[in-house]
């Protein structure tokens, strides 16, 4: 074990404060330390760093449900006022039941259709205000602060550790690219060019001289299980060096990141151990995350598991809220 | 006139020494000047500034034929004498021909036929040792060196001028973003996570405890015309503040850049007005990049329009040939 990389950029702090001392954040550091120290036979230059993350799970909750369906079971309850006839849709009823497995079923048919009703046809630019607003207005039913005050703080700790040993940080995620690309930059220090994300086509209109584009459902991506390498692929246009994910969602990307990488690569898997300060679970059939394949496979692949319960001193963000966009005007 | 913007970083040399003084080169330093100045009411936050290139005919030349069409008609003949029965096929005969315009008509039917014969079903990575091997070997017919180092002196000058403002430059090209990706970093200093170009799906599999990327033609996205703008949101994900072009496929990406945007911006377009160091074009019938409808716009837009005769001292690379990428190893 060496010292250096427990230390950060100036040198004097430890790096990764709220990671207990063990083997997931001795492997963290081993890697990072490996990779970055100029003549080492596993030396990755900078522009090679790539670093993706999954986002519901990963660097935030997905309990009681993932937060982009609480956004859109707002939208959904403020949009059956003007449309009572809404009720009557099966896809609506299961949203109304919170029943989340339904909706994804089928190809996320359920979820699809709901998207379609509250936000087919509106500009992106509305989008963005509606996500806006509903971060600032919204909270977290356990937790009792604004959902994107949820995120866990080792993960944030992880990122800018990374970051200042020249990783690129990306997310690659099930969830909506416009929906994280609103805060990811303010919250996670991700500006939205590093967001990849599942999303539908948008139409291109100049009305009123003025150039907007329009939300659709059609030529809808899900970026999820072996759509997340292919989005690795579309959007990076690269092999990632780490990922980090939590469910069976990430296998796909892990494998894409460790199983022949010419470059020597760490995957990662956060185990939701902690239902006491989170929420425990795996194979639990009603949870949207399940993480079985992708757990039986860590140890032949050498993914790292990090144990919540274990691993982590600290779970949610512990830190002043960051409320304002660095790029804010 | 301010004398500021026409040092660069380190206050001595003249920015742009490939650009001639006169209104494009100054509208340029005065915009970045403008946006850049901390106090100044148009100052852009460093990571909204986000500048968008097209390649073909912006960047680098598009004649005889666009580049990539001379990479593909190269694997063409070479798989022709595998594959006799090609010669029979109609996009083969248009290719043969070199009319270009055949392929491109009818939703670019003719090239996606051409490059399903020569690529589909291919890895990534064999995808991208074929094009290093090309960019190695091939030379411009008229220039008699590798295509990449074809690319114009006064637009690498730009592009790390910008950077040097803490601007973010992107590739946002019609061309194939598997093919740019193999050499965008080395010869522009563009990484592949800041190309954004027309594909197809790719497909995931692990094959002998190995992670490969297939390439297909299904689901292709054609990152030209009204599809810049939705390329730019589903990649970038947020609005451009420069767009530089040269064709009436550059339209909807300056109008989605200039019009309607909370932040101060600029469109500009590079007519090809030199037909002695370069060629000469705009609305000529065969050219695969027309420039008209852009042209016409221009004024009433405040587009600033870059002569190339005019305005640049020296139209290719003069300075050594960018052989090494600097992400090798």
């Amino acid at each position: 074990m060496t010292d250096a990389p427990s230390k950060d950029q100036a040198g004097v702090s430890p790096a990764l404060p709220s990671w207990n001392e063990g083997p997931a954040k001795a492997g963290l550091l081993e890697y990072v330390a490996r990779v970055t120290e100029p003549g080492s036979p596993d030396f990755i230059p900078p522009s090679e760093r790539i670093a993706v993350f999954d986002n519901d799970g990963t660097l935030w909750p997905e309990n009681p449900i993932p937060f982009q369906a609480a956004f859109i079971m707002d939208r959904l309850k403020e949009g059956l006022g003007d449309h009572p006839e809404w009720a009557e849709d099966p896809a609506v009823q299961s949203a109304l039941k919170l029943d989340v497995r339904a909706l994804v079923d089928d190809g996320h048919r359920g979820l699809l259709r709901i998207v379609s009703l509250t936000h087919a046809g509106m500009t992106t630019d509305a989008f963005t205000e509606r996500v806006n607003h509903w971060m600032h207005t919204a909270r977290h039913p356990r937790y009792e602060r604004p959902y994107d005050a949820c995120i866990y703080q080792p993960m944030l700790e992880l990122l800018r550790y990374l970051r200042a040993q020249d990783f690129k940080t990306f997310i690659v995620s099930g969830g909506g690219a416009d929906f994280m690309r609103v805060w990811s930059e303010r919250v996670y220090g991700i500006p939205p060019e590093q967001v990849v994300g599942s999303h539908g086509q948008v139409t291109f209109e100049v009305r009123d001289g003025e150039a907007v584009l329009h939300k659709s459902t059609d030529g809808i991506f899900v970026d999820d299980k072996e759509g997340k390498p292919v989005g690795i692929h579309q959007f990076i246009g690269r092999r990632p060096v780490l990922a980090f994910g939590n469910s069976d969602g990430d296998k796909a990307m892990l494998e894409y990141t460790t199983l022949g990488n010419p470059r020597p690569s760490l995957g990662l898997i956060l185990h939701h151990t902690d239902g006491e300060r989170e929420y425990a679970y795996d194979a639990e059939p009603r949870s949207t995350g399940k993480l079985v394949e992708a757990l039986a496979d860590a140890p032949e692949r050498g993914w790292v598991v990090v144990d919540m319960a274990r691993d982590w001193s600290t779970v949610l963000l512990n830190e002043p809220f960051p409320a304002e966009s660095p790029s804010s005007p």
